[in-house]
């Protein structure tokens, strides 16, 4: 049995930079961003990467500790609800002689903070507390538990360099009440409810110091507030563990007060000890099931790691209520409604590394169903037509008005017009089906939301006079083009959600026809129906020319002003900053991969070289102006061959959450681009691609990446691949679970436990 | 003798709709906005337009009561002193069973807030403050006292149109603290420190209400927080006044609590109705003596109200220690420090209309000199250069870095290389000196200024082998180009400020040997000092092509690539965010009036037709990025006799804190642009020169304006001139004072008491 690790090992952190993110000293400017980067999470708590020590009266900004699914309307501004925001647990003072040491952090001579990916934990070193009459060291780690994702824990030690004085260390929570009303505060619990959707928090918290590893008696000076004062003595170890258990209460007038003092009871009987080990072994199963690792490339290893440790921090698999917003728990942004970010760049991740989270995160989309159906009747379709915009209820919560950039208060037709929603829903729902063949959850859920998916696109698709079926009125993935007509990504995914309506259908009938009987009923689905969908998907409009192979983005488009985006280089803004919203109205500037976007999720519906066609006409007029066009472009240029182009735009996206040259991150990572980044090194680089009987590999690696490898679940298999450039190598083998088919290069090859499969690229693509 | 007006008299806003803004209902997007516009203050206290009632647990923005010169480094964001807030003293609730009648404006049926310009008073109607067993209709009114600088008050009348249920007034302050540190909290009085600049603050309030005339006992519930109870009956009318004296302490350890407690009782002796008679006075005489009117243009008639209201808001003619920030006292922006914009946009009109006013601000420019030769002496010149941006000390403020509107991280260089800072000062003094032959202040201070920024000019210019001065390496106004050489408006304003140093060198010396004679010691100034002066003030660089007439902006500007600013007509950000901040630096695009400024404030500088050549090839490259660019185009134009154009500008100016076409304004009203709105009405559109024999009208009224008139203030001579379309009449009326010269035309006319002037227009300029 191997020895318990010291204080001082636990607060170590990771040796492998690889592995770690680090933050030296204080820049005010910076400090915002830096705290959404060092954000931890687990999918139930977000805590931003806020210093928990030395803080003046006033902050940079406030400490948020968010809590998933904890919707309110608090103030005025805004109609919608947002994120209410949990007490800051994590307040601690050091006072001399009843006045802070420290006033604010670009006083304290040296702090360094280390995001620690590989243990989900972030860590500090800070030293130069320090007054003439005394000289502290500090560490400290904080982590939300991946394993028990109720609780957080605080360690700090303190180590008394010089000095002979009365201190005291207070403990309190930061912000209690911020946002909520308060229904009791005791001592060590607090519960609130919210003023408007009745949901209910609770927080239960515990704390001990010990000195030299004798516990000191705490004072206790009212709700969460402890203080421990003593005599510094030169070389004294101070240590300070606090535990908090969040509850969310969903139920009005059941106390979740019970069940956050649960939870902490739980967490103190194991011990600090035993929640850290248990947190670390949850980060290193899912580190086993998704790591991916690239030789030759230390920028994109580190831009891997980065999002797949905010990817894996994002989703709880124990709560099918709440999705993941577009800012995941990491800052304010969006006030963490979901967009079709969750659906499209960041389901291929859980369903292929962490199908339990993917089918939590789906069976949001099917407790919303009722919501998304009332959508669609009030205004006068069928099916269910999904929230642009969603929150805990499902409701339609995007704005009708925002201000713009230029200051000017701009109207959102997003809510009513970007429609492409419910066909991304269907898309991510086939997806996991296809990849899990989880029966169960199809059964239960999936083949409902494909059914009524199908349902509002053959509603929402007219017949006209030319014979084809029209989409009138919608925005694409491309915001800048508002009220278009037969927007080409939306009118493909709306005819392939209908064909995927009919293959659920067709499948239901023939393998559980009692459960298709059932539902077939409930729905009132009935023949005519399904043969109404047929003739819509079989004649609707999509913009494809057969000449040139080109999507026309929507109708009318090609004729719209072409604007050479190479003369607008040095901008700094979005070009519809740059033209003013109205000139890029009647322009070809394309806000985000759209067309693009198409190619990327569906690139069957490119035959021959129509894929390069399209992606060499809209690459040039693709502004980039939403954070998730370049992943989607990387996507497809890397599938097309272009590893170069890819992994420009491949580090363009890391960059957006990693580099300083922005300091646009206040409000959270963009979990949707760190998706992206994902799916650019696994489909794009890695060329995977999920058959109906296997997997395929078409790597096509840049230049400098000597080695691709990463994991991922296909059904019951787990399996690795590994790419290698330089021998031109593809390995896959099967880690665990049953026997499978690898395609490579269009050959099929059984995959079976101790006997991987290698084969030479060239060999196989030639 | 005239009855005193009744409450309901008082609560009611003037009538005459040229006298009021008026803002209907709730619009969270363009509150922050209408409380920038709706601010009143009185040069020593500014309370943005917050509404006091009916206010939630948060609130779209903050309440904020600033007071002049309360400056400290509240937090960590910012190393530079900002404007602390006070508390807000207008908090108020209405409670029924203790819960708050109204959570949020967008519930209350209606609500008109009214500014009242004329009496410089905010009032407010709402209705609808209504549950199923009550109704209330409520009128209030507030104003910072234009005779009594220290004290504001709240009137507010509540009529019980029906229900009969215990309902609580509850009178409290919010945000006690905030930014400071508390020293006492009485019931009535509290007196704070702010952390680190060492000034205090006291304030001190009283309230009182009454039903149906009676007085109601109050109940008192810790410092600042009163409340009062009672059952409604239908019918009833309940008044409620309350008064806050507010007190700033510069001296540590003397305690402001006195001060503000005596404000107070003097306040309270002459009782509500004397301060709000006292006020309407006050502010009656500043529109005596500041009102222009226009007939035949109403736009333009309320934004040169509302200009006025502004601008007669923003001074103390009896605190030399403060002078007006870039945002005046209605909001956060720039954080209350003080710019160029004081002295070129602001000077102007309160030297001709407010010598008092103007004096103070010239005063506190005096108080930091010495900050100012701090800073000559630190960079390794001599004299006075002054802080770009200037709070308490005159030490220099600017931040060295920001967030960009792209959010990058920008330097920024002002606080060093924006140099015409020190000429602006100069100018300002000059202009003064000249309008008000105000001996005693250039004796005691205006001298002084004069020859020490005229001193610092001499020292940095350098003579060079060409046999010219330059100087090289400043800003000019137009901030885009960095780091420049011999910048025209920096070079001219220079030679111009040494000029004058030497003017006032040889007045003093005629006039006041004796004070000649001290100066000269003290500055260690001598002939031979002086006689350099003028041999830079003989050989500097101006970038004039004596050719075309032409100043180029600084040296190397005309081969800098020349943009068509036409095609980027659509843009709704600034250039430099449109085309990069480092193509903009290598192009001839202009951010702002630099050349044209100086048209605008040195006419004579450019002969002949060079003010039409000059005028017509900047005025294509500018493109407008500072709110103060407009107004001295529209100066310059007008003066040109382009009134088509300089009406353009001007009502462009007037929209940049009147439109609602962007939402800009949430951190207070450009104060700069606002004496920009007067300077091209009574500059431009009059055509008003002053003159050191008198002054001289030249006007160029726009076609729409059948009719211009306003007042001033020529040395001891209050005249009103009256310019006429039509009739093409110009009439000029000593009101009171002693006989002046007034030139028309170029002819010399003698205006004395009872006997005005009137010439035809045309007459006088053919």
């Amino acid at each position: 049995m191997t020895q318990p690790k010291t204080l001082e090992q636990l607060l170590a952190p990771t040796g492998d930079p690889a592995w770690v993110l680090i933050e030296e000293g204080f820049d005010p400017l910076r400090e915002t961003s830096v705290e959404s980067r060092f954000a931890i999470s687990n999918g139930f708590l977000g805590v931003r990467g806020v210093r928990a020590t030395t803080r003046g009266t006033r902050w940079v900004a406030p400490a948020r500790t968010y809590v998933a699914g904890l919707f309110d309307t608090p103030d005025t501004t805004y109609a919608t609800p947002g994120l209410v925001p949990a007490a800051d647990w994590l307040q601690i003072r050091l006072l001399v002689n009843g006045e802070p040491l420290v006033q604010h952090p670009g006083e304290v001579r040296s702090h360094r903070m280390t995001l620690d990916l590989r243990r989900g934990a972030l860590l500090s070193e800070s030293s130069g507390l320090t007054r003439a009459d005394l000289n502290v060291h500090l560490k400290t780690l904080r982590l939300v538990s991946m394993s028990e994702r109720a609780l957080g824990l605080q360690l700090i030690e303190m180590t008394v360099e010089a000095g002979v004085v009365d201190v005291t260390v207070e403990a309190s929570f930061e912000g209690v009440g911020l946002g909520l009303l308060s229904d009791r505060l005791d001592q060590d619990l607090g519960v609130w409810h919210t003023a408007h959707s009745g949901k209910g928090l609770a927080m239960a918290t515990a704390a001990a110091l010990q000195i030299d590893g004798r516990d000191v008696p705490a004072t206790a000076l009212g709700p969460f507030k402890l203080t421990w004062s003593w005599t510094t003595q030169p070389g004294q170890a101070v240590s300070f563990q606090r535990s908090v258990a969040i509850a969310r209460g969903d139920v009005k007038d059941v106390d979740p007060g019970h069940e956050a003092r649960d939870q902490l009871d739980r967490g103190q009987r194991i011990g600090w000890r035993g929640v850290l080990v248990a947190h670390e072994a949850a980060w290193s199963s899912r580190w086993q099931r998704s790591d991916v690792t690239v030789e030759g490339d230390a920028k994109a290893q580190k831009a891997l790691r980065f999002a797949l440790y905010h990817l894996n921090s994002a989703a709880n698999p124990g709560d099918e209520r709440v999705s993941i917003g577009a800012r995941a728990l990491t800052g304010d942004d969006y006030r963490g409604h979901v967009f079709w970010d969750t659906e499209i760049f960041l389901l291929p991740f859980y369903t292929l590394t962490w199908p339990e989270a993917a089918r939590a995160l789906l069976m949001y989309r099917f407790h919303t169903l009722d919501a998304a159906r009332a959508k669609a009747t009030g205004m006068g379709y069928r099916g269910a037509f999904y929230a642009w915009e969603s929150a805990d209820t499902g409701d339609e919560m995007t704005p009708t008005q925002a201000v713009g950039p230029d200051r000017k208060i701009i109207k959102i037709l997003c809510g009513t017009q970007e429609q492409h929603i419910s066909a991304d829903v269907a898309y991510a729902v086939w997806y996991y089906w296809q990849a899990t063949g989880d029966e169960a959850f199809l059964l239960d859920a999936g083949a409902e939301i494909v059914l009524e998916t199908g349902r509002f696109w053959a509603s929402r698709a007219q017949p006209e006079a030319d014979g084809l079926c029209h989409i009138r009125g919608v925005i694409g993935p491309d915001e800048y083009h508002e009220h278009i007509d037969d927007n080409a990504f939306t009118n493909v995914m709306a005819r392939w959600t209908i064909r995927r309506a009919l293959d659920v259908a067709a499948l239901l009938r023939k393998h559980w026809p009692d459960r298709w009987a059932s539902l077939a009923q409930r729905l009132k689905l009935n023949e005519v129906e399904l043969k109404q969908w047929q003739n819509v998907a079989d004649v609707i409009a999509t913009g494809l020319d057969p000449t040139t192979g080109l999507f026309e983005q929507f109708a009318g488009y090609f004729a719209l002003e072409d604007i050479d985006l190479a003369l607008y280089a040095g901008r700094s803004v979005p070009m519809d900053v740059v033209l003013g919203r109205e000139r890029t109205q009647q322009s070809q500037v394309v806000k985000q991969a759209d067309v693009v976007a198409l190619l990327g999720l569906l690139p069957e519906e490119f035959a021959g070289t129509s894929g390069v066609a399209n992606f060499r006409y809209y690459d040039q007029r693709c502004s980039h102006g939403s954070s998730l066009s370049r992943a989607m472009h990387g996507l497809a240029a890397a599938r097309l061959g272009q590893s170069d182009v890819a992994l420009r735009y491949f580090l363009e996206t890391a960059d957006i959450d990693l580099s300083d040259t922005k300091v646009a991150i206040d409000g959270g990572v963009h979990i949707a681009a760190l998706g992206g980044i994902w799916m650019v090194a696994v489909f794009g680089f890695g060329g995977l691609t999920i058959r109906d009987d296997g997997i395929a590999i078409d790597p096509h690696l840049p230049a400098s990446w000597l080695r691709l490898a990463f994991s991922l679940q296909w059904r019951r298999s787990h399996l690795k691949v590994r790419i290698e450039q330089a021998r031109t190598l593809i390995e896959a083998t099967l880690e665990s679970g049953e026997p499978m088919t690898i395609f490579i290069g269009g050959e099929p090859y059984e995959l079976r436990p101790g006997s991987p499969v290698r084969r030479s690229a060239e060999a196989a693509l030639n």
